[in-house]
């Protein structure tokens, strides 16, 4: 792995960043990121990634708000911390040779399901047309699974909760943390974005549904 | 029926692929084609019609993401694959003579009251005065049925049951398919559009009015 | 009462037209007018007011999309044919003398209320701080009430409805109409949209509440 | 204590006017301050803040928009009245050394919450990550208080009641009045729109989750 920031292709770290920060305009409009929350992240090469730097306002990023990590989370050629959470996003470009970007929000939705169904440990889809819109799925007959891993501080617990799914076989292409939001992943950034509304939209439905059923005449 | 390209009136066709992106822009930003959802065409002549290219982002839509088909479905002077979902655009402009163009999105409020409604098979609208919105309704008295057919990636099912509505001799404006969204049509696209705005404000406040029923004091 | 257009002051109504364009495209931008519904008006003089002419976009008005009547609803100086629902608003000038515009909207909101709470005939608004920003009104521990006048295409029947509340002495900022939506007036159109503003505020919350009442720990 | 006009710092104040226009044109956008409602301040020095001037719409604010008082809630330098909540900006600048901007909003949320909780008196919020947001917060194990004080038109009684709460010794970050709205501060107008929204985010998570607490399958 190397450690050194000269390896770093700087035409594409500047078309990640780029790219990062227009998904954080778009995500910030929505409300998806209050208070400063949430972080994004591109691949860069086998062993790099750009991620968003901490504590930084999500809907007005720009080239110095992104910083380079090696896939062990470690930063290249920079004195920034990263955020703790950046341990979630190299998890997903070491377990997803495919994975060339990871979104992670805190919308309404998001946070008020991972509450909701925490104790059930995830959340079933069945019966949705825009499962279609996850990788893979071209049926709303299929089954769709969105695990919630119980909130930490401690992201080697989240790491191994994520592992442990992983490593028993089960199908994965988002996770929500209790209380806490989501993270989702996709081959670019645009299939990202694509997974990331429909599972806001599936959640939207799903909530809206459970306070409803029962109640036409 | 024509199968060349050189009969379609390029200056037609243009006009449409303009009003088609700007009414794609406009429901984009209300969020009601999350996730490169939905699909929207128009007439172009008796035998042709010009719709969406699966897969594309409804909210940036170009003269490049629309292609024309006749009305069988069958692509003309172009190589890109219609969507599955083309079949029931050609069939309202085969069944209705006057209509002009039609929507098919798949807002929240849309989708979630065609899951709750999918049981019942209709949704009756009674006593809100925008059923006037809906082209020869004159009165908030009349009655109002907006039906909700079974989903399935079988579009000729899809087809055979729209056409079982209307051969019963039913009125029909538009049609929910269960988990899925929402079809409406109209003389052109300014009818189209008011037609959909006027069904998604009357799905909304029946799911509200569903909610509230009963609890006033 | 004068029955020429040469009595208009130009001027005037070309700033109404302006105040008017610029309510319609803040008021649509919300969704308070959704597929055409709505219609606004300013007071000209004594004898006259500006209003919409029916079934245009609110969101996009013009000064040809205006009119002149008189306060019996008669055109001035075109051959368009005022709204059915004129009537309502010429009735707001003849019986307030200080009012100098009247807004009629179609929110969501507004419109489930209506039904809501048709039953009752009123809606009571008591201990919320922004029922201060109802002209007159100076403590959350008023107490003010929103009628809500049975829907009908027949608008004489209505505007008798509305005299015989006000013959009887009782206060009104504005009303509700069932199934329909809200008129509300003030002094000019600032004043207006304040009041429009306070009443789609305060509905809001008393849905919520009574959805939520009795919930919490 | 300084009452002349002289002793402010002109360029101090004239940036100030800028954060509080900015802030109040964001927060507009929003809707949380509804009909004119809502004030907004900022520290200038020891004694001084600037604030707004009561009844302007907060959307669209203006230098002249803006007053400086002093930290008992006098006028300096102008005839302008200031808001009578002037005082409860004033309370927080004066227990607070460290506060620099006073945002008070009233959003449907805000105001709903109030509602709802103030027989209990208080919101606690616990096991939203989201509580990491406010100042001094570093774990979602932490427990937050938001009080709700009963609404008076006496803000020497709300004063009073800050005060105590504060001489008991509790943290403090923020309160709702009942039927009324919220208001919080920090360091400087960043970290007080961080505050805000994520109260705001906190308070709508934890409505929702009333509403659906319990119905899930």
């Amino acid at each position: 792995m190397k450690d050194d920031a000269y390896a770093i292709d700087r035409d594409r770290l500047q078309e990640c960043a780029r790219q990062i920060a227009d998904a954080g305009r778009e995500l910030g409009a929505r409300g998806w990121t209050p208070a400063t929350s949430s972080n994004f992240s591109m691949r860069l090469d086998a062993d790099h990634a750009a991620v968003t730097i901490s504590g930084r306002d999500k809907g007005r990023l720009g080239i110095d708000d992104i910083m380079v990590v090696d896939l062990a989370g470690r930063p290249i050629g920079t004195d920034a911390r990263p955020s703790a959470e950046t341990a979630l996003h190299t998890q997903v470009y070491r377990r997803f040779a495919q994975a060339g970007a990871v979104l992670h929000t805190h919308s309404r939705t998001q946070t008020v399901a991972s509450r909701l169904y925490a104790g059930a440990g995830a959340i079933r889809f069945e019966g949705w047309e825009l499962q279609k819109a996850i990788s893979g799925y071209t049926t709303h007959e299929s089954v769709l699974d969105l695990p919630v891993f119980p909130n930490t501080q401690d992201m080697a617990e989240l790491v191994d909760r994520v592992d442990a799914w992983l490593d028993a076989g089960r199908p994965l292409h988002g996770y929500l943390i209790d209380g806490h939001g989501i993270y989702t992943w996709g081959r670019d950034m645009g299939e990202t974005k694509r997974h990331l509304e429909a599972f806001e939209f599936l959640l939207a439905c799903e909530l809206d549904l459970l306070q409803l059923r029962g109640k036409q005449a």
